[in-house]
């Protein structure tokens, strides 16, 4: 049965999921990177690995049993409104680390883009609920990862539809931004959450009760 | 050298240190006994225990080496403005578990109440640094436990005397009361903390950097 979901999404330890103001040089806005520091020095993203080897196995595991990704447009590039003449594929060069169909929310039309690897992004333009049923397709029985960002994750807990949600939690302050759990009842539904320390941040999972 | 320390303070995963409407029946406000689940269940407080022994751990070690108290009067007791006829004389009973000279900071002159087991309360009306001051001199050579609550840590924190500070992150989501870390200076001039997981919370320890 086919699962959608959050797997390593970083959050500040006062809530945000990214900074102000996002631009091409600054993909998760201002101090947005130093969300995701844990996770740069792991080997996946090519670092020296992670103190104790917690991080490592976090990030490992969040490319296992996955078929499919959905996201939201901002995750996807910084443009806003029509796409125009720009061919933007994302921010992650010719060879994506998806390998799979990857579904991207936009208000937007877009033809399909193949890229190098595996994947390919579809542009969903009619909901989030149409893109859980493509990608559940495109998974065939594998997982979908949920990747974000803030308000996608919102989004689709709000429907009920998130199975289980990995929270990287840093221990900084931004202070602004995009803030995740704003609301008490986005944790309904879900049990305690499932509580890992490594040396630089604290992984809870929660899981549907 | 004696250190003001901030040990076993529970906030929210949404950063709160209390809910709202604090009362008689509800000393934490709505909700903020959920806060201290965790807590209560440890040997200390006469519980079974915590599940895999951590919480145990941290909340004896915050009677070690501690020779005075200083807390804000809202974690004192339900009483505002002048304390009038009624002779409160704390949330805990006649034998507290301080057992040492403790600090209760108020606008509001009264006597000192000397408890059983080596508690006495002192009302201190002139300021946080005052307080400080004579709970250094109390602690003769130990360390100073700041109490609580929120606002009490918040004014300390902002004029730098806290020298570590250990959070209870309970992955929980109050929505609203008083946020603890509210604005991001507020740790500034720790390090990056010690983080420990135990199965219901996540313990945080910033020391002075």
């Amino acid at each position: 049965m086919t699962k959608l979901r959050v797997i390593n999404f970083a959050v500040s330890l006062d809530g945000y999921g990214a900074g102000v103001d996002q631009t091409l040089d600054d993909p998760l806005g201002t101090d947005g990177e130093r969300l995701h520091e844990w996770a740069v020095q792991t080997k996946w993203f090519g670092g020296p690995g992670s103190p104790d080897g917690i991080d490592d196995r976090f990030i490992d595991a969040g490319f296992e049993s996955i078929g499919a990704t959905i996201m939201g447009r901002n995750m996807y590039g910084p443009v806003r409104g029509e796409w125009g003449e720009d061919m933007w594929t994302g921010w992650w060069g010719s060879n994506p680390p998806y390998h799979h169909p990857t579904f991207v929310l936009t208000h937007h039309a877009h033809d399909p883009i193949e890229m190098e690897g595996g994947t390919t992004f579809h542009f969903v333009t009619d909901g989030i609920e149409s893109a859980f049923e493509q990608a559940t397709a495109a998974a065939a029985g594998q997982d979908i990862r949920l990747g974000g960002g803030v308000s996608t994750i919102q989004q689709y807990l709000d429907v009920g539809l998130v199975d289980d949600m990995h929270l990287a939690v840093v221990p900084i302050l931004l202070g602004a931004g995009e803030r995740l759990l704003d609301r008490t009842d986005r944790l309904d539904g879900f049990g305690p959450p499932e509580i890992v320390a490594s040396t630089t941040v604290t992984h809870l999972t929660w899981r549907k009760a």
